[in-house]
């Protein structure tokens, strides 16, 4: 999704692509074959670039040590990546610089998990500090049996340091900032959206926020600003977070109508939560990182219209969703239809689909929802017209 | 500017590109290398696609007349591109057909121009039917003493059928509808657009036309989606026309406020004239040009904001337009840069910038011009600050 923007930028991307279907090989006409972890390919890769950006979190700390050691210009930096790639490196920087975080611990005992459940209360969130992603390395427990499994994998692939286990945080609804920041200092913020989450997996983005408090936004985007400034992060960073009934546990973060917030996860890239951007803003997120990155003067991420809504596209029956696409045009001729060029699994996001509009209303905000709604469950197969 | 939508859309270009550096060939993996003269090399490509367009009009008809008896999906066909190919056969058919055309004639002869010059006055316009392009191929001639090197000329490429003569119409501003239509018959058409050209090369496009009389939009659109249907057209289609003072000859155009358009050119692929779609409409002419010659359903071709502005990028004093437009970027965050990747020559089209915004007052389009117009000038040299 970077290729359209580079299109229109006349700037050349390279991919390295785990193979050569993957998505963005099928696009970019520069995709050499090889793994992120294999470092003879990715500093044979990264030789011919001017700057070297991420699509993922997860290329290995040596990998990126060897890069950096070699002069090649990455953003975001491996110093402000390790917070997007090792939740316990985030959690202990948030909570330093005094930002809203559910209560946390590292724990690779039962005794200290116990400790940590008799201070919360059950049940708990148990997440793998590295690798995770959409739900995965992620458990709501409910006691210590539950976490058990998690124990004996404990100095494994993911939790070489252990667990991280936060609070079950008893949220309103979740939330998601989008902000970018360039190596020279210059950020821009897009609207707080609201995510929907099913699975543990994302299914929906409304934008801005329904009825969400003006002083909990301003805190919100504040707050995803003074994270990427301190972390030193370029190109464009999600912040997920819970909005919660009350004053926050911080105290920094508190809406005028009572309401606050947490934050969740941080990811430096593009990110699923800012996909309406494409659609829906002057600059979309996959813009804005390319200028970011390149240190280029951000563009403007302005909405276009009063409402947009995203729903994700997951794989489903259909295993070929061209025959499906046909239909939805049809039906509406305003939606905007993103496909990855992916393989159809069951629950694999394959694409987006995007609509906006709107004078504000909620009948109107329903309207879109049902729209995008419709066509995601139509194209994954859940529903047949 | 096709490879943007056919990455959303999931769609599979191919190029047949006349080198490795064409601007086309840059952005899309599969771009072999050859000359659409050559019908080894086009039949070749051809075998490989499901359907073949067109992003010029100069592909032979010989070369076409072959891959149609091969049985490959031509879109337009041959037998529609005919008429923006030949502006002779274009003028024969929009006359049979009474739409309102400026008086014309054909010509091999003095004998003949005379007799045209005598029945409409000096000066007359002289145009190559076949070949031309942004002011190419077109002259505004006062006497016949200005004809005569066309005159020698006849017989050879691009005049083999002699001159197309037209009367120098007294316009009152140019005007462009750009229409889709697909193999299926749907149609759809984009707000009347105002086209500034400078030179004989267009510089400017405001859309809506500004203060267009409403009959006479809607007099153009249906006249642009009659010849859509007439000719068979499939894909998108620009229509370039005069706006008069005064009923048209024909009878069939005339606006309520005593305006009325007569036909200039015909173009049948995604057009200049329509760039500002890809910023400003809900559907772009080349997402709308991929749906159409593919027979999928036709998009929503509704604006974004109430004024599109416009302007052509084309070479001047800078070798690299690269250092230009991070100054751009930074001084106008909403400004949308597209740069086609090409070398500069003088006077060549190497990009376009668009802004969209206003509230449907004059001095807001006033705004957006200038911002177009100095961003356009910019990139171009002619101003350096």
């Amino acid at each position: 999704m970077c290729q359209p923007p580079a299109v229109a930028l006349s700037l050349t991307l390279s991919v390295l692509a785990e193979s050569p279907t993957a998505s963005a090989a099928l696009v970019v006409p520069h995709s050499p074959v090889g793994e992120h972890t294999d470092l003879a390919a990715v500093r044979e890769f990264a030789r011919h670039c001017d700057v070297v950006t991420f699509d993922h979190e997860h290329v290995p700390a040596d990998v990126l040590a060897a890069l950096e050691a070699d002069g090649i210009p990455l953003h975001p930096s491996p110093a402000a990546l390790v917070h997007a790639q090792d939740k316990l490196a985030m959690r202990r920087r948030l909570t330093e610089l005094g930002l809203p975080c559910p209560r946390w611990a590292q724990a690779r005992t039962a005794q200290e998990v116990e400790e940590f459940a008799a201070q919360v209360g059950w049940p708990i969130v148990v997440k793998a500090p590295r690798g995770g992603y959409d739900g995965k390395g992620v458990q709501v427990c409910r006691s210590l049996a539950e976490v058990e499994p998690w124990l004996s994998g404990v100095g494994e692939a993911g939790l070489v340091d252990g667990l991280l286990l936060e609070e079950a945080v008893d949220f309103t609804r979740e939330l998601a900032v989008m902000v970018a920041r360039s190596p020279s200092g210059q950020a821009a913020a897009w609207p707080v959206a609201q995510t929907v989450q099913t699975d543990g997996v994302c299914t929906e983005v409304l934008v801005p926020a329904p009825d969400l408090d003006e002083d909990l936004a301003v805190a919100a985007v504040e707050g995803a600003l003074r994270i990427a400034g301190e972390l030193g992060v370029t190109g464009v960073m999600a912040m997920e977070l819970f909005e919660v009934a009350g004053p926050s546990g911080a105290g920094t973060a508190d809406g005028s109508a009572g309401s606050a917030y947490l934050v969740n996860e941080l990811a430096m890239r593009p990110h699923n939560s800012g996909h309406w951007t494409i659609d829906g803003s002057v600059t979309s997120q996959f813009e804005q990182h390319l200028r970011a990155v390149l240190d280029l003067p951000l563009g403007d991420p302005s909405t276009r219209a009063p409402w947009t809504v995203m729903g994700n596209v997951l794989g489903g029956e259909h295993p070929d969703l061209y025959p499906t696409y046909r239909h939805l045009m049809a039906r509406d001729p305003g939606l905007k239809i993103h496909l990855y060029g992916k393989g159809v699994r069951p629950g694999r996001k394959l694409g987006h689909v995007t609509v906006f509009g709107g004078d504000g209303s909620a009948g109107s905000l329903a309207e879109l929802r049902e729209r995008a709604r419709h066509a995601a469950d139509y194209l994954q197969g859940v529903i047949d017209e």
